[in-house]
């Protein structure tokens, strides 16, 4: 028998300010950040891992609150942990005391995130299997038994979800022959767009990303609307008229400014407006997307629990759903979400960037289009070129597509190296003063 | 000049689970906590206190994330920071690294509750005046800029935010005389109906309320069906059927779940259903809302934010906003939502029990009635016997109602002796296993 024997959390901070990676409207300085956590195991060929992602300070909190819900599964058997990912959810979930701290949202669940990835993770590797492939292989029952459905029936029962996925099952071989084909699921880059880059790098990194293949490129707007202006300007001189160009506000806009302010960029033809408000506003989002049709409006970044997305879906807030495989908790809550997604026809397109989410997103996009929606109509994938080289297995894109992940697991490892180094304060790149 | 020279944060905890005082449906062994925050200045005779409330494990995350917020507070001008308590609040809240662990939910939310908690007790302390006075001498500008506005302003702009005030700025020493002649802001009793007690000590402490003047009860459900029904069978036998009986289902149901269980003791003719569903889920109440009319539905004391409530206004979810002192954060957010609720004519019971919240939300409803709603039809505020000893000036409650507070601050102060006692791990209380 294989037991649980320990876990280990790091406080893992990356100091992007310094360079501006990853600036916008909202927030001006983050320090890309993971709450990593690791189960270790009395096989010392087998551990998960797993994390949260954040900006910077505070990361501790999410790295403690993490340590404090891992505890209980310190001595549990791994064969019995990875046979029931649901009890296993379900268990971190009843603490009463923690969840009062939400209930499940906010520093909590972000920790329940990162321990329940890092048990995917581990499940995975157990299975010598990537975690997309690991998921594909299972029944629809399994699925559903592993996904978190409490306060969806009213949208989604049981029946219907399994119903859902067994509609997919027999046609699933064919799809990921047809994704090995096509090179990957596609992907957009948001590496060009940052507020704080200055027009000539905007314009090098737009030629860039056309370049290397992108047909969807996505700029930061919301602090100045002239700047914005001058700024999608050069974006559609770049990237032409043909290619998709989405923009991001990262929540500064009250409703009523939100719909004046668009209205403004509209002549720049918008795919789509991300977070143009208050992340917990389902009304105002279906407010503004009604006022800015035909472009669409995009949010989920920040979107803290499946219950939100229900609303989302329900008041038909949202043309993307953009869920962050490190805010939602784990695969049980993000399975949820995409079998409520497939039900009001809405294309999940998940937010990445930041510190791995890259590496987690391309197995659940696989997933989607493999057995779930079956179609890549309408889905395009976040992806940001920084911070790949501190995981093991770091995603691999090209030509504007994830290739398929081959290796074990969920690419959620980092390198003890960089675990070390980046360690928050006493990593060297941080006691050396990294702005020396 | 005086000014902040340093926070003391304190992790209490009561071990209140091995009483069962306050075991519900949701949370069966609560031991009722403080993150605890005191602002010293270099006036020794004048200091801030303030808290948030947790049930106990992850306090220590909560008073964490209070110390980190409070930082920038020190060696500030209390003057200053008094004089623009809106100004205060946006400067804590600008923090966008901690922003993200929320946004304005969860731990960081709960901290800055507690932080701003302890500023507008430090600034009524100043000023030598009870919170609610303090607030009812301020002008409605003045209360419109200490206001937290940001996303509301599709339902409420600061012209109509200061037009609501306006119109019942004339008449507010009538209302403040017409409460001291009633005996005071009227409130219910939770103290009789935790789940965890038996039959007979129910039956004792319904009759008990009755003899002290309550026209309220409430009595948590959600566990049993059959159970409900016996104990509520027998709330109606001791209170007879003019007092108003609520029941609370501390977010244990599904939407349809929620409709049939209410619908089952609709016979009991309950006056209001608490938290029948996830707190998150404004259009999941709307649906139960219209289902078990004339029933009322009440929400809130997990109600994460103001954008949470404008939705619940907004969608017409609610009959009774029950908004928590020490989880919106502060005055700020508060009166957001007293003024929200006033124009979408929705009456305010605040939530309280826990640790200190009686102490608190007295103040809010004063300055309620006599500022904003200037109605008490329709309102009642919670009141839970529990923990009131550990306060220097606790809530004062006479035949159901509150009775004005008197002395300066927001009645935030705990005992010294309380706060050495009760801190987790360290103090008397718990080193000396409270369990023997």
């Amino acid at each position: 028998m294989t037991t649980i024997t320990g876990v280990q959390v790091f406080d893992v901070r990356f100091p992007t300010s310094l360079s501006q990676d990853g600036s916008d409207a909202m927030n001006k300085d983050g320090d890309y950040s993971a709450a990593y956590v690791v189960l270790d195991t009395d096989d010392p060929t087998l551990a998960g891992y797993g994390f949260t992602f954040t900006i910077g300070r505070g990361n501790d909190l999410a790295a403690e609150a993490a340590r404090q819900r891992a505890q209980s599964l310190i001595g549990r058997d791994v064969a019995e942990l990875v046979g029931d990912l649901g009890a296993a959810y379900r268990g971190l979930a009843s603490d009463s005391q923690l969840r009062w701290l939400g209930p499940e949202k906010g520093v909590v669940h972000l920790a329940m995130a990162a321990v329940m990835n890092a048990l995917w993770d581990l499940a995975a590797r157990r299975a010598g299997k990537p975690l997309w492939q690991m998921l594909v292989e299972m029944t629809p029952e399994q699925l559903v038994d592993a996904a978190d459905l409490r306060y969806l029936s009213d949208v989604l029962t049981r029946e219907q979800a399994i119903a859902l996925l067994a509609e997919m099952e027999p046609t699933r071989l064919e799809r990921i022959a047809e994704l090995k084909a096509r090179g990957g699921y596609p992907c957009y880059t948001t590496s060009a767009g940052w507020l704080g880059y200055s027009d000539e790098k905007l314009r090098r990194l737009l030629q860039e990303a056309v370049d290397e293949g992108y047909r969807h490129v996505k700029l930061k707007v919301g602090a100045d609307v002239e700047d914005d202006v001058r700024r999608l300007r050069i974006a559609r001189e770049v990237i032409g008229w043909d290619a998709k160009l989405m923009i991001d506000a990262n929540q500064v806009w009250d409703v009523p400014e939100a719909i004046e302010w668009i209205d403004r960029l509209a002549e720049f033809e918008p795919y789509w407006i991300e977070e143009p408000t208050s992340p917990d506003d389902v009304l105002g989002h279906a407010a503004i997307r009604k006022a800015v049709a035909p472009i669409g409006v995009a949010t989920g970044e920040h979107g803290m629990n499946r219950v939100l997305f229900k609303q989302m879906f329900q008041a038909g807030a949202i043309d993307f759903c953009q869920l962050d495989a490190a805010r939602l908790a784990s695969v049980n809550e993000i399975l949820s979400v995409y079998l409520m997604a497939k039900m009001f026809d809405v294309p999940v397109c998940p937010h990445a960037g930041g510190v791995g989410l890259c590496e987690l997103v391309q197995h659940l996009s696989i997933f989607d289009y493999v057995a779930v929606s079956g179609t890549l109509e309408g889905r395009v994938t976040e992806f940001v070129d920084h911070l790949h080289e501190h995981f093991t297995d770091p995603c691999v894109v090209k030509g504007g597509s994830y290739t398929l992940p081959s290796r074990p697991g969920y690419s959620a490892q980092m390198h003890e190296e960089s675990v070390a180094a980046y360690s928050y304060p006493n990593g060297s790149m941080w006691s050396a003063d990294p702005s020396s």
